[in-house]
C-alpha cells in the first residue's frame, strides 16, 4: 500500500521530519510517500495560509492520483482543502486534525488540543464543531511557537510543549492530548512519556487510519457531493504568489 | 463609499450581469466595483471549484484594499475565502450566503434554500450550521440547472426557479426563500413577484449589510484570528490552472 | 425612509440620548422617528420588566404602522416582544440585541457582551441560543450598574465599562464586544475608542439593518408564523400597572 | 394545597371545561382554583396574542401570590409570560407545554405534538428547543381548528384529533403524542382510548408536576434571574386592548 | 400507590436510609417498598460498576411488576438501566438524576450538580447531554467522598456538601443545586438550609413524580423502542462476581 | 498483535460467520480471536437484551485482558457495555457502531444506517448523537429482518438489504450506507457490489481500527473516567437468566 503524506507548506525539511517520525509506525507493505506542495506558504498559521496552501496541495492529490496511490493524508492541522481533496481522488484523504479527533475518541472520553499559535485557535475550535466532537473537546490551547520555530530549539520546545499539555490534563481534566501541529510529530513520543494521558499526533493517526480504510477497500464516495469536479476551462494565473 | 462585488469565477458577464441586478438597491453615495477573478475557474460548482477559486478572489481582496474600498463582497453563495479574505482586509468582508441568512432571519422565522445542482447543497448545508442558521433553515433544494446555463433560457429558468421555490414553500413551510447562486441575482425581483413569501438574493443583501457595516464605522476586526497573516516569503506557483 | 426608534421602557430622556446618539450615522435620506412607551415600566431589568413593556411596545408599533413607517426598532437588549411586533407589522421589525449580533458576527469570529446588571444575563444567554449564536458568544458579563443609573455618573460609567470590556477581551479572548444596553448608545464611540476590538451597539446596528433591508425591498414575512394576528375581541384591562 | 390553575385567555367557559377535566386527577388534598384572565384576548393563537395575554396572566399570579396559593399554572400550551411569572411568585410556575414535555420524557423515547392551528407551530418549535427536547420530539403537527372552536362540535373534533394523532404516530414513530392545547384537555381520555401510545394533556400534567414540587418543598428559585423584579414605578395604561 | 424504590447497589443500610429520608414526603396513599439490588456492587461509581449492577436491578424491577406495584424508581444518580427497565416493566421508571434534572427546570434556569467522586462526573455529564439539559447545566462538581463514605463522619460530610455546593453557586451562578447521589436524600434538607438556592435531591424528585404520572395514568409507552423484550432463551450464567 | 472479537450474545454460529467475514481483511500480522459471550441473550434487539448482554462482555474483556490480547472488539451494532469495557481494559476497545461512523465520516459527508428490527433503531439514533454524528447521519432504517434470521434465507435477506439500502440512498442522498448489524458482516461485500455507494460494515471497520490504535501505540487512557474500577466485594449472583 502507498500512502501520499502531503505537508501542504513548502518547508521540505518539515515533511521529511515527519514522514521520519511516523515511518516507524507503518505497516510492513506501506510505503509512505513523501510530498512537499511546490508553491504556497511556507507554513500555515492563519486562514490566509490555510486557503493560499489549497491549490499546491490539490496539485500533489492530483500527482498521487496519478501515481496510483492508495491514500493521502493531508498533514497540516487544520485540514486544508481535505473536502476539495476529496472531490479530485478516488483513494482516500485523511486529514490530521480530523485522524487525531477520531483516535482521541476511541480512546477518552474527551480530549484538549494543544497547538503552536494562538492565531490558530479558531481553526481548530471550527474543526472540532464541523467534525463533531464539540462534547468531546475540553480545551484548546497555543504554546505561542511558531510552527517553522518548533525545532529550532528542540528541547526548549520540549519542555514548553509539556507545560502546556500537563496545564491542559489539570485545568480541562481532560483523558488525552492531541497535538495541533504536524511539525509536532517527531515530539509526541517524548511529550507522551512525561504525561500520565495518551498524546495523540495526527500523522501517525492519518497513516494508521489510511492503512485501515485501504485495508476495508473503502474509497471516496463519489456520489453526491464528493462527486469528481466538473470539467471546466480554468483561467490559469500567469504567476501566484503572496 | 466604494463597495467591491467580487465574482470568485472568471465568467466577466456574470459579474455584471450581477451587479447590474443590485445597482438599483445601492444607496446614492454607493459606488459599486464589479471584479472578476482573473484566474480560476469559471463557475463554482463544487468543493474543488470553491477552493481553486479562493487564490483569485484573494488577488481582488488585495486589488481592492489597495484601491482603498470600504467594503468587499465575495458574490458566490458558497462563500469561498471568507475567512481568508477578512483576514487580507481592513474594510469588512461579505458572503453572500451569509449575507442571506442573516437578512431572512430578520424578516421570517424561517427560510429554505434554492440553489443550482444538487452537488452544492452539501456546501449550503456546512454554511447553515456553521452560521448557527441550523433551527431557521427548513430545507436545500436544488433546480439543477448549472451555474452559467442560468440565463441560457431566461424564461425556463425562471419558470423552473419559481417551481422549485413553491414547492420549497409548500413542503417546508418556510416564510423566506434564499436563492442560492449569485448567478440570480436578476431573477430574484420577477422570482419574488410570484411567490408569496421575500425572496431573498445574497448579492443584494450583502451590498447592503456592507453599507450597513460602514455606516456604523465596523471594520474586519484583526484582533486574534482575523489578524493580518504573517508576513512570509511564499513560493510561487509557475502556473496554476485545473 | 422613516424608522421609527422605540424605546420599551417609558423613560423620554433615555428615548433622546439614544436616538441623539445613533442619529449622525442614520443615511441622508433616513428620517429616525424617537418614541417612547406610554405606559410600562420606567427601566427593563429582568423578565417581568419585560413582558409588562411589550403591550405598550406594540402600541407604539400599531401608530408607527398607521403612520406608515418604513422600519421599527426595538430598543432594549433583551429584544422584547420581536415576534408579536413581527406579527402587528408589515415593515421590517429588528431588535437591537439581534441586530448586534448579527453585526459581530460579520466583523470577528467571537463576541462577547457587556450588559448592565447581572440578574440580566440569562436573558442574553437565551437570546444566544435562540438566535444561533452561541457557538459566537464566548461571554457574557455584567457591570452592575443598573439602567437609569448609567448616565448618573458618566464619567464613572465610562470607566467601568472600559474596564470590563477589557476584562472580557483578555478573559474570552473575544474579536468584538456588544455593549448589552440601549442606554449605552452614547457611550460606544468612547469606549471602542478604549479598545483595540470593534464594540458594537445594538441600536446603531439595528438603523443600519432596517436601512438595509429596506434598501432590499424586504418586509417581514406574512406567511405562517408572523402572519398579522386574528381578529378578536380583547378585553380591555380596566387599568394596567405594576 | 391550593392550585391555581391561570387560562391567560378571557374565556371563563374554557377555564371551566379544562379544570373539570382535571379535577378527577387532583390528589386528595389539592384544590384547584380555576382563574381567568381578566383581560386580553378570548384566545391565545399566536405571539401577539400570546404577548398580550401575559398583564392579564401577571395579574393572576398576584392575586394568587397574596391569596397563597401553593403554585400556580399557565394554561396555555406557549408557556406565554412563564419567566416573568417566576420572577413575581414565590410559589412553583409550570407551564403546560413544559409540564407535557417533561412527563413524555418520562415515558417515551420520543413524541410528537398535536395542536390546534398551523401558524402556533412555530411557537411549540421554538419551546421544544428552548426546553432542550429537541432531541425527543419527532414531529408538530396541526389540526387546523382554532382554540374557540375545539369544542363547537366535540365529536367532529375528536374525530379530527384521532386521526391526526394517528398520522403522527405512523408518520413519527413517537412513543407518545402530546396534546398542544389547554382546550384539548377534556378529550385526552377520549383520544387517549383510541390511540395505542399514550396520550398527553399539559393541564393534567401540570396539576400532578406541581403538587410534586409541593410535596418536595421545591419554591421557585430567587437567586439570579427569577429574583423578584426590582420595585419601579410603572406607568399606568389608561386603558389597554387590541 | 405502591412505588418501588430499588437501590441498584447491594448495600442495604444505604437503601433505608434514603427511603427513610423521603417517606415523609409521600402523598397519604403511597407506600415506598424499599428494595436493594441482591447481587452486584457495593456502591457504585463508574461506568462498570453502573453496567454490573443493572442485572440486579432488572430483576427487582421484574420482582415489583410481579408484585404488581404502580412506579419504579432507580435510586442512583447515572441512571443505570433505565432504558432496558422501561422495556421491562409496564409501570413508569424514573431514574433520580433524570427526576432532579426535570425538577431544577422548573425552579431555576440553570442548575449545577454536587456529586461524590470525580470519577464518575463523566456520566453525570453525558446524562445532561441525554437529557437535553446541556444549556441548564452550569457546572458538575465533586466533593470526593466515596458513596459508602457518606455517612462514615456525617458532620463532616455535610460541611464539605455545604462548601462544594456554596462553591458551585458562587462560581457558576446557578439558581438550584442538583445532589448527585441517592445516598445524600438525607442531607438535601440540612444542607438546604444552609444555601440560598433550591438544593433538590433526585429520590425525592422521583417519588413525587412517579406519584404524578401514576396521578395522570400515564405508563411505559410500549409502541416502538420500550416495546416489551422479545421473548428469548437466555443463557444462565453459572456465577455472576465482579 | 491479537485481537479479540466478542459478540456478546450467546450464538456462536453468529460470531464464526462474522469472523470469518473479516479474516481475509486482517493485517499480516493479526490473529483474530473469535469469543462469544458464555451467558446471556442469544440475539440483541433491544434496551433490555444489551443491559443483559454486559456482564457476558465483560466476563469476555476479563479473559482477553488475562490473556494479552492487544486490542478487544464489541461486535453487536448497539455498541453495549463500551465505556465499562473500557475501565476494565488497558488494551483499546471499539464498538462497531462507532467504527463503522468514523469509517463513514472519513469517505462521505453522510451515511445512512440500514439495521434488523424498527424496534432497535432508537438505539441507533441515540448513538449517533452521543457520537458527535448528527450532522452526518441522514436517516436510520430498518429491514425488519430479526439478527438470527438473517442467514435463514441467505438471497432474500441480500436482495431486501440491497432493497433498503437503494430506498435510503435514493431518499436521504447519502454518500454511504452503514450497516447496522454486526450479522451483516458477510454480506457487506454483496451489498456493495449493488451500490454506487461505499457499504460499510462495522465488525471490519473495528478490526481495523484497532490495529491502527495498536500501531499508534495507543491504548484506552486511564486518566479520569475509563480508569480502572475500584476493587469493590460484588455480591455475587446465585444464577443470572433472562
Amino acid at each position: 500500500m502507498r500512502i501520499q503524506i502531503i505537508n501542504p507548506n513548502t518547508t521540505a525539511e518539515m515533511t521529511h521530519r515527519m514522514v521520519d517520525a511516523v515511518r516507524p509506525l507503518a505497516a510492513p507493505g506501506t510505503e509512505l510517500i513523501a510530498c512537499t506542495s511546490a508553491f504556497g506558504p511556507p507554513s500555515i498559521e492563519g486562514h490566509y495560509d490555510e486557503a493560499m496552501s489549497v491549490p499546491g496541495l490539490i496539485e500533489q492529490i492530483r500527482l498521487g492520483e496519478a501515481n496510483g496511490v492508495d491514500g493521502h493524508i493531508i498533514a497540516c492541522f487544520g485540514d486544508p482543502g481535505l473536502s476539495a481533496a476529496r472531490e479530485v481522488a478516488q483513494a482516500p484523504v485523511i486529514g490530521i486534525a480530523e485522524a487525531a479527533m477520531h483516535a482521541a475518541a476511541m480512546v477518552a472520553t474527551g480530549f484538549s488540543i494543544v497547538t503552536t499559535l494562538g492565531r490558530t485557535k479558531v481553526i481548530a475550535r471550527h474543526l472540532v464543531e464541523s467534525y463533531g466532537m464539540a462534547g468531546r473537546c475540553y480545551g484548546i490551547h497555543a504554546v505561542e511557537i511558531a510552527v517553522l520555530d518548533l525545532e529550532a530549539n528542540l528541547s526548549d520546545t520540549e519542555e514548553r510543549l509539556v507545560d502546556a499539555c500537563r496545564r491542559a490534563v489539570a485545568q480541562d481534566e481532560c483523558g488525552a492530548i492531541i497535538l495541533g501541529c504536524a511539525g509536532m510529530a517527531d515530539l509526541v513520543a517524548r511529550v507522551g512519556d512525561s504525561l500520565e494521558v495518551p498524546v495523540i499526533d495526527g500523522v501517525a493517526a492519518a497513516v494508521k487510519f489510511v492503512e485501515a480504510l485501504g485495508g476495508m477497500g473503502l474509497r471516496t464516495s463519489k456520489h453526491g457531493d464528493y462527486a469528481a469536479p466538473l470539467q471546466k476551462s480554468f483561467t490559469a494565473a500567469e504567476r501566484l504568489s503572496a
